[in-house]
C-alpha cells in the first residue's frame, strides 16, 4: 500500500519575526504563557505574521466494529447509528459546542452498520458495514484500510479547496476504544493495561473483560508491528480514514486540531508514517480515558484544556477553539508598547 | 467598620433535578467532567434548570501602590496609567479577549496616581492618588478602605441593575503582588517566600530584592492580622474596591468570574468576611505567578484554564468564559437519551 503525501517540517523562516511581534505587544514577556507558543506554532505553519483561522471544521467519522460482540463497550452497536442522527438533529454534545462556536460539522459515514438516511451533513463513504471482529480475523483488508486513507484524505482536500485552513477530526463507533488501546499498545509497545481504558463507563468487571479480550485478540495477530498492518489488523473504518485525513491536512499545511483518545490514537499512527505531521496539531484537551496522557507526552505535546472531559466526537476540539481563536488575535490585535506609549 | 453584606449559602434545592437532567443528556454518564459541576454550580446559583449568562461584564479595578517607590515591580509607576489609555483604546489582552466574546469592558479608577481623561468606559472613583507607601504607614486609612468597599459594591450593583447576572473583576496597578503576597501571607498564616512571585517578571536578585523589603514591611506593622485591618495595612484601592465588588456580586447572587493572583487574593479578604462567597465563584484559570496555586487549594478550587498565563486584568475570565458559556449551552441545548431515541 504505497503512500505518496509529503509532510515537511515546518518553516522556520519567520520564527524570529513572530517571537519579536509576540515580545512588543502591550504585556509582560511571556506572560501570555502557552497562548504565545500557540500564536507562534500558528504563525509558523501558515508562515504569516498576520495568520487568520479560515472556515474552522470538524468532521466526525462513524464507523462500527466487529469487536463489540466480545462486550467491550457499556452501549450497544446501535448507538453509532443513533448519534448520528442525533449529531444530524443537533442535540449531541458536539452539535451544540460547534454551533456555539460557528465552527461547520461535517458527519462521514466511514463505515457504520446501519442504512443512513441522506442528509446535507452527511457524506457517504462508507467501505463497509462494521470492520470484521478482530479475535478471528483482520478488522479490515489492506485495500479496505487504503480505500479508507484514500477517502479520509479526500475529504480533507475537499475543505481545503472550499477554503478551509483549520480543520479538526472526531470520531464516533461503538467499541473504538478497543482499536486505539491497541494500536497504542502496538505502535508504543506499552504494555496493554497502560492503553485500555473505561472507554463510555466500563465497571471493574467490564474493564477486566475488555483487557482478556483484548489479550486474547493479540495472540491471533502476533504479526503485525508495521503502522498500517497494525491500523488494518486491530484499526477502525473511521479510525483508517482519521489518519488519511491528518496527513492530507499537514501535507496542505492546515492547522490540525486533535481531539482525545481515539483521535490521537488515529494520529499516532499517522506520526509514525510521517513525524512532522505533528508540526500542524494542535492539542486541544488530555482525556480521563486512560492512555491519552501517555500519548501526548509520546507527541510531546502540552494540551490546551485538561477538564475531564472523555466523550469524543470532536467535543474538546470545539471547546477549546476559542483559545486557539485568542492566540491569532493577540498576535493580529493587541498594541505593541510603542504604539500605545506604554513605557517598558 | 461594620458590613452588611448578606451572603447565604447556595439553595440545595434544585440540585437533584439538575443532575438528573445533566444526566440524561445523550452523552456517557460524567464524561463532560467540569463542565457538568460548572452546569449544577450555575443552575443552583440561578435556581433554575434552564440559566442563562445574561450580559457578562468585566470591571477592571485600577491604582497605584505607594510601595513601588521601593523597587518592588520589573515596571514604572507611570505604566497604570498608560494601560488603562490601552485598555480603552482597544490594544491591551482584555480588551482583544472582551472583545472576541463581547463581554462589556469597564475600566474603574479607584486610585490611580494620575489624572485620566474621561471616557464613557472609564468609571471615575479615585479614593487618592495611590496608596501610602506600607514601609513606613499604612496603605490606606479604614475610612478609606471603608470607601473603597462601597465604591466596589456600588459598581456591581449599578451592573446588576442594569441586567448583568455575570460578573468579572480585574485589575492592573503596578506593585500589586505585593499587596497580594502580603494579604496572603497574614491571612492564611503561609510563609512570605511562598506568598512572593515574579509579578510581571523579576529575576532573581530582584525578587529577593521584593522578599527583602516585604519582610520589613511586616515587621512595621505585627498587629494587622482582621481582614479588613489588613486589607487597609497591605491592599491597595483597587483591590479593596475587588473585596466590596465580590460580596455585593454574591449577594446579588451573580455567577462570578476569579481572574488570577491578584483577584484571589482580594477574594480571599471577601472569604475571610464571607465564606459563602466562594459558591458563586468560579476560577477561570491557575497563574503561574508564586502563590495562586495554594490559594486555590485554600479556595478548594479546580480553575477552568492552566495556561501559565500571568497577566491580571481579567485576561483569563474572558478566555475562559467560552467554556461558561459551554457548560450551560449544553444544558439547554444538548438532546436526552429519550428526546433523541438514543440507547442507553
Amino acid at each position: 500500500m504505497p503512500l505518496d503525501f509529503v509532510i515537511p517540517p515546518l518553516k522556520a523562516t519567520l520564527n524570529a519575526a513572530l517571537q519579536a511581534k509576540i515580545d512588543q505587544k502591550t504585556k509582560p514577556l511571556g506572560s501570555l504563557g502557552q497562548l504565545e507558543s500557540l500564536a507562534l506554532q500558528i504563525g509558523l505553519i501558515q508562515n504569516s505574521l498576520t495568520p487568520k483561522l479560515n472556515q474552522p471544521c470538524i468532521l466526525i467519522f462513524a464507523g462500527d466494529h466487529g469487536i463489540v460482540e466480545a462486550g467491550v463497550s457499556a452501549y450497544p452497536q446501535s448507538v453509532t447509528a443513533q448519534m448520528i442522527a442525533n449529531f444530524l438533529a443537533g442535540g449531541a454534545a458536539i452539535s451544540v459546542f460547534a454551533r456555539q462556536h460557528h465552527i461547520d460539522l461535517l458527519i462521514v459515514d466511514a463505515g457504520v452498520n446501519a442504512d443512513l438516511n441522506s442528509h446535507p451533513k452527511l457524506i457517504a463513504a462508507k467501505i463497509g458495514k462494521g470492520t470484521r471482529n478482530f479475535l478471528t480475523q483482520a478488522a479490515m483488508t489492506s485495500e479496505e484500510c487504503s480505500q479508507a486513507l484514500q477517502a479520509g484524505a479526500d475529504q480533507v482536500l475537499h475543505q481545503y479547496e472550499s477554503g478551509s485552513n483549520c480543520i479538526g477530526f472526531g470520531e464516533m463507533g461503538i467499541g473504538n476504544t478497543s482499536s486505539a488501546a491497541l494500536l497504542m499498545h502496538c505502535l508504543l509497545d506499552m504494555p496493554l493495561v497502560q492503553c485500555v481504558g473505561r472507554g463510555t463507563g466500563l465497571n471493574d468487571e467490564q474493564l477486566q473483560n475488555k483487557l482478556t479480550v483484548l489479550q486474547q485478540a493479540l495472540t491471533q495477530h502476533k504479526s503485525a508491528t508495521e503502522p498500517l498492518d497494525v491500523l488494518a489488523t486491530f484499526g477502525g473504518f473511521e479510525i483508517a480514514m482519521m489518519v488519511g485525513a491528518y496527513l492530507k491536512a499537514a501535507e496542505r499545511g492546515m492547522l490540525i486540531l486533535v481531539d482525545g483518545f481515539i483521535a490521537s490514537a488515529a494520529l499516532l499512527v499517522a506520526y509514525k508514517l510521517y513525524p512532522h505531521v505533528l508540526d500542524y496539531c494542535v492539542f486541544s484537551h488530555v482525556s480521563s480515558e486512560q492512555g491519552h496522557q501517555a500519548l501526548l507526552t509520546q507527541f510531546k505535546a502540552k494540551a490546551l484544556l485538561n477538564m475531564e472531559l472523555r466523550l469524543g466526537e470532536g467535543s474538546g476540539i470545539a471547546l477549546a477553539y476559542p483559545l486557539v481563536q485568542s492566540a491569532v488575535v493577540f498576535l493580529n490585535e493587541m498594541a505593541t508598547f510603542a504604539e500605545a506609549g506604554v513605557d517598558r
